[in-house]
């Protein structure tokens, strides 16, 4: 009901003097996401409509207590859910009321998935990793795009030292709708992969690699000065994030 | 024709031994780009055909001879050419050759616009800018966008600091199909434009502010850490690879 | 006694010439703080009297003994006294003499307040916080300013990744006299908060986030390049330091 | 008129349907600053009202057109305008136009400052300084805290290396309510300060120093750390930043 | 011998070939220190006589056994001997063969210091420090610094934020011939002690402090940026190298 | 078979289309390393053939399931296997199946050495070590040569701080063919070593040292900076790294 | 004469005791390098003897008289000398006296190559290049090792971002005895470079880039990081340091 | 007059009422420097009774204006007085009044050295520098222990990557007794001179060399890091701070 709408149904007596200031009131606080106070946080109740998926929560720095009552009331309302940097001690106090909570030991992340629809067609989102040792941060990111619902094609441990590996899976990349690039050492695979595709690539640095990796930062520079068009970061070992962002590629129109 | 084809012709006597070896070859090659070797510099010649624009040419530590006679080369060939960190002595050089070609003191981009078509029908890419001085990386971003046939909103110094500026144009902002942040100093426009809307944010963090902005090292950790989904970052000042992004954002399908 | 009136009572014999020397070099050190000297420390015992609130105890780095013993002294002099950083072992080392001692797990500060008395008339502080991840951080902030006498508002979970949240308390921190801002990740709380109110606002950046926040380095830099005027910044995880500046603040004519 | 009485009077007919819409949206856009949009700039009108004092420009990275057009609307509209880092030649390009304008050197700033009242009372703030290197970083905090109505107290070059400079200055210090500090090298004098008073200590750390200086990271990490309560840190060689949060801190009630 | 000796007395057949021979090749070695080689380690057997005080052992990355081998060796031959960043395994290893062997749980240290002797005449070592959390340093300077043969006197938790607690022992320091400063946080303290006495002072920057400390870079920085005279700065956290370097001053002519 | 050869083959029937079209298959891939694929990771087992060696396991990052995997697949296929970064755990796990295998604690490598032919005739690779706390990386270095065929020399405890120790094996350093330099705190031996020799020096630093060595980066600078000529540099701590570029070096005709 | 043959020529009378004695201390310093001593420097007189090219002259930072001096007394005495970093006033003052003398404007680099015969036989150095812009480097890299009597293979351009340009070549590269790969930006081209050849590679980052390249930072690190074997890393921008070790290694037995 | 003989001397009436309070006033006061208050500076008029030698002036940051009235007071009431980082146009300013006032190019110092009586007796200081591009840093450092009354012995270009030059030069540089050891790069120098002297070392870092030395910070740790005893830093290209201590240690009883 707009302004206008309000107004002549009060003015015709249709809307109570309190109605009508009740909807102007809400019209006010539209945008206001409705939110469930928890006192140490506001759940976000209305970001499946505003954003197609629900708050994700993050778990890192939350006492297991705070996770689990977060989680709680996300779960009840919502079938797919995730917590992110979850220790598997939130996964096991959640277990008894939600069966179908499980836990990836790798990702470290726990995840409601009830529903299982593909919701964006045929589009896929490849998920590219240069070692082995990255897996845990690319199954952050493919689990997160696949909870939202998205098509994922995995291509793992084709790192650039042996460029073969990965000019030999191009064709198969080439097939994805929005590329992630998941990467330690010096994250050259990002470059690689913008050189050979065309569509956007989202790099993600690990903290894998011997000193001078200094936790994350040599890759993070390297993919921030890829010479290669199309790609951007997200913050180290952050898969989530860029699960995330694939997914709102995969659902622009 | 593949190589079942190649070797079935070659049988038959359609293709000599020299006419399959070089089909074969061909075939072999057909990945590598088609490129002009003026010593010191391979200039790919089938990048619009590949990425749908041409080679771009980033200035910055080339002589103004070496832009020179690249640039030369591509604007013959393309309608639409662009030079980024040009010196204005690279412009005042081109231009008695080619009049169309034109400098833009800001961005310090020389380029070639004789081709205005827009190609990706009605997503507009907007250009959110924290401050005026941010304004050259802003322009480096939205003329880039526009050179490769999209549409831009410009919408400039709506920094948080008085966030009703912003706020005033959030429903703007949500029109475009891409976000391009501009922001130096903090950088926290990016993660409150990525929190109001649901598109894909590129955030470029810029070298603009008082002495621990360390030269855009304070904006650039902001947009990486930004708490909002959806924004992904590209590096300080780096105008032309955040509009090259949205145009590919704008080519998907 | 001024010097004047020293001299003149040395001259007329009423003081002896020890009597005088030493009211010389009494009022000579009269700047010194008094202070208990325990060897590995010295306790300053003027300070109540000089700010308004006892020493305040840093224990980390300390040895328990250590702790336990200067804060043995301090609670037997003194009604509220505060010890940051330290174990529950402290705490369960000083309970069986101080009944009235309290632990706070989150904030790790163990504290003995017998005054609860509020010494700032009306004058609130706003502890507004982005995340739950950054409440240990905001509750030494809140304890430490209560403590020593504020009335604190606590606003927890309210980051810019949703705007909404943010601005419907808006009128509730514009009530406060101080305002003090807790953010981790991109830190960009802070300036947003110090564009919406005319009070000064303290930052504290949290090592709460993903890889390149470095422990607190993207918080840190992004708070001291904020573009809002009025905010100034203390270290990272420094909740202590904003809570007691917050009350000097209260405290000012 | 509160939504009640726009309701109302609509009812009644005293408002028509339009007026009655208008007055709503106003109502709606109250919060927004009132801005004057220069396309590169959105001024905004209504700080005066809101924060005691107009829109300060901050100069380097606009060109000298930009700053020279947002200085004009300003200085038109207010008496005292502040334009920082600016270069001489904003200041040439306003004095025929504006014979109040004056420019300080050292401290870069450009300034109309036609009136003069004190506007808080009594409450003066201190500027201290290290070395007459900071002096720039000074005048700049001391100019922004005059021209916006305070008056102000400049010890200068009272660096701890000579401990006793400073100490023979303390009472005088101590009479301010506000204590700015400036120093570069090593910023210890912030921490000597903040032992010494029971005020707010405002710290700007410059970047006056030898090589492991490094452009100021010296000072500012020293002062973030200090161990005295109360200090606070702003962005290296921000006076404006640190003159700006001593009036506010002087408007305090 | 020197070589005009030499070559005389093999002239006149005092000595043998083989023996003119041994004592050149022995003059050529000279400078060579004379080493106990145990393949994972060459102890330096001669360092007492060139230096004044045998090898120091830094057990800290060598395993116990390799600690306890090469402490064993030494702790034979000489009367005082120290091993820095050792385990208390080290410690009890060692205690059945050499009852002397003392270990201090702060500083980390195991000696052995048969010889009480103090060589330095009156020259004493002040060790000043900032607060009690940097005691570990300052006892591995001190007891360095004792076990050497040097009188050592304590200053401890005298930090720049109550100034007065310093200025009190500011006639006790000037008494020494040496003064090491241990400071963490803001490493104030040097710059203030380098400004009150005119001897050499040896600063040591210690890891203690707040997020933005950085592991002691703060107090490192500020150090080496005092601008007071005579000051000189060892590694952070190193109380050993300040002892040693204390005792080489107190050893000059 | 060139591709000529194919065609005229498949002309005369030699070969079938199949044949052919696999002959020219496997011609295209044949630059691309025949690999295993496992899912989590792809083995290259042409490598040895490529490269002189099989690949090399790097554990660290990789759960111990899927080390084990990765290496039983390895050592049942080649005589000498390497994995670096090993857990103790991975070693026990592979033992049952292998008996050959070894664990060396200080290096953390678990390698299978069936074969000790020293393959690269008599070029020695000396291994050059500052400190004892070095060793753990030196080993992992000269191990690494050892297991791929060189003869190594250790040469360990030579640190600048007593150059004779390292003068007097001067001529030994001078007959290798590659010398490895490893050094944590201020890397200055590969400077000086680098300066002794005409032989190519690689340098690897480590993270030895007190604070400001800041893991390891003192001595990557230091190495980088070397003023001497035939320095090149590897990772901090990477000491296999050395180790296979020394192999690569004696392997060079 | 070894000692043996001094001493028994001086029994027999054949030295005198001077001549003995002269004869023993020339071997004494037959270590040490002929210097020519002008004060400001020690100029390698031997070093050509020693290391099979003459001392080369490090222009930065040294006057230009000073430069001039050293190298004049060198192209005195060798055909071919280098001065890397030197202005074209060095050149310019060089020319009148040494006819031969050449500059390079890219390279920055003064030289005299009267000797151009090849000394390595047919080994050749690849030097590799990432873009136009890294061609200063590259050519202070070729130069080197051409005037040093190395047969150079430049190929430039040929960044990952295209990575088929680099395929195209990747025969070229193997067919050399040493590769320099020379890269800005990410630095990706040394990884993927190393995982094509099996000789060794030597990596020279670029300060080429934009922003977050951090002057060279950013390849340095990924050169460091990288996951190829057989890849060293020499300094940013020190393009001689790695043509001279890949001289060194092209002199290799 | 201490404070028994005053209190005395007031009684017998040998001092008036005024006359004691006065003498009690002074010497109150007596540690406080007596300085000469030009506004922008304190100058300090006590120093070279308390010091040794008067206060020296860092001209950096100081308009030539503050810099030449600062020395023009110096100057006229001593002999000896230095100004450091000044430009030529300070001498310039001062010739004319100071016909002694000399200007070192190099070292960028402007100093009056009107008394040039050795002070210190026959103790030494060496400066030991590495290469000829440091001789400003060390002129710096030899100039400020000269003009102070010591006698300095220059030892130039004995950088580690020739070890010889140094060796040759080590029984000169032991007869010192300070060493300043001066050099950028790898910083080495100081560790291996530290290892062959038992004298105290002060290391004084430079910012020359290639990209990674990062103005000096790859010196500075490497210093820090010093393996050898008795080695303390001071600021990067300090070589002013090196002279003055170096000044310091010589003046020791």
């Amino acid at each position: 009901m707009d302004i206008t709408s309000i107004l002549e149904e009060y003015k015709k007596g249709t809307l109570s003097l309190e109605a009508a200031q009740a909807a102007l009131a809400e019209k006010d606080s539209s945008h206001t996401a409705q939110t469930a106070d928890l006192g140490f946080a506001h759940i976000d109740l209305a970001r499946q409509e505003r954003c197609g998926f629900p708050e994700v929560v993050y778990c890192a720095g939350k006492t297991v207590e705070q996770s689990v009552t977060i989680l709680t009331l996300l779960m009840k309302k919502y079938d797919n859910i995730i917590g992110t940097r979850a220790s598997k001690e939130v996964y096991e106090r959640l277990l008894p009321d939600f069966p179908d909570v499980q836990y990836d030991d790798l990702a470290r992340m726990v995840y409601q998935r009830k529903d299982t629809t593909i919701v964006n067609g045929d589009r896929t989102i490849a998920v590219v990793t240069a070692g082995t040792s990255d897996i845990p941060v690319s199954e952050e990111a493919a689990l997160t795009a696949e909870i939202m619902g998205n098509k994922v094609m995995r291509i793992y441990d084709v790192g650039v030292a042996g460029i073969h590996r990965l000019l030999s899976r191009a064709d198969d990349i080439r097939k994805a709708n929005v590329v992630i690039v998941v990467a330690g050492m010096e994250g050259a695979l990002a470059s690689v992969v913008g050189g050979l595709v065309s569509q956007p690539v989202i790099a993600v640095p690990t903290s894998i690699g011997y000193g001078a990796n200094f936790h994350g930062l040599s890759a993070l520079l390297a993919m921030l000065n890829s010479c290669a068009a199309g790609v951007s970061v997200v913050n180290i070992d952050n898969g989530f994030g860029a699960g995330r962002l694939a997914d709102i590629l995969n659902r622009m129109r």
